[in-house]
């Protein structure tokens, strides 16, 4: 199966595919989608939402992996992840593809073994999980295919 | 011109219609969208979408006004309100309106003439700015009223 995993932000969302077949993993494209700073927001989210639906038309995922926020920053910065957010499951929901939530620990976990591990100790294990030559460029496309090898397996077993 | 007003929030939407002649205000409708806490979040941001879209289509409105929160409460509160908010803002640009963002306190000044005003105050000035017999219900609904009439300033001097 194939998986689409996402790390939703305001200014950049973090996307990257792959895909499981029975535990084999193996890596498809990943990326980033950045909105104009210069724009509004409205227009920031139809281009957020646009994008992903050009990713998902393009990629034909079976599922799709989201990260679940939980923050430590303040409020308004909380409201803004929150409206991108919104905008990314509404895309999700209306291409009909089951999501898979996912917090940050489980993220941590689900590659390294331990929910404590840092962003480094993730993205090598995306390296050698997905037996790539290098880490993915920028962060965030490394961040979402870690959320797409975790979320394959939680989708593999929903399946199953 | 006609305005719509909205009070975004995860769980309920107030909302309401007036219209603007030259600063003769009259109301048109107000009511609550509502989502059914045991869907899930994606059912429930398409749910608001799908709903506001209707709104829009029914009473075709010439601009909308959506208030603008700072919130005082936890990050993870804001997160739901924002995702709420991102796909209030997406179906306004999607239906190619006009958005008014207010502040609370536009809204209070813009009612009663002085921002520390608190909410039975601003729904007095709502029943007697739109001569109405009674403060419409729910709270969200009459909310949507106010931030409607204080966009309706705010639209009527960008036109002109």
């Amino acid at each position: 199966m194939k998986i689409l995993g996402i790390d939703p932000g305001f200014d950049r969302t973090g996307w990257g595919v792959i895909s499981d077949d029975g535990g084999r993993l193996t890596y498809i494209a990943c990326g980033c989608l950045q909105t104009d700073k210069n724009d509004n927001f409205s227009l920031r989210l139809q281009s957020v939402r646009d994008e992903l639906a050009l990713l998902i038309r393009t990629h034909a995922p079976d599922a799709v992996a989201v990260e679940h926020l939980f923050f430590q920053t303040n409020a308004k910065t909380a409201i803004k992840v929150g409206m991108a957010r919104g905008v990314v499951l509404l895309a999700i929901a209306d291409a009909g593809l089951p999501l898979v939530e996912l917090t940050p620990n489980q993220v941590k976990q689900g590659t390294t073994g331990h929910g404590k591990a840092d962003k480094k100790q993730v993205q090598e294990m995306v390296v050698r999980l997905l037996k790539l030559k290098e880490t993915p460029k920028p962060d965030d496309a490394a961040d979402a295919l870690a959320i797409a090898i975790v979320g394959a397996t939680i989708a593999h077993s929903r399946r199953s």
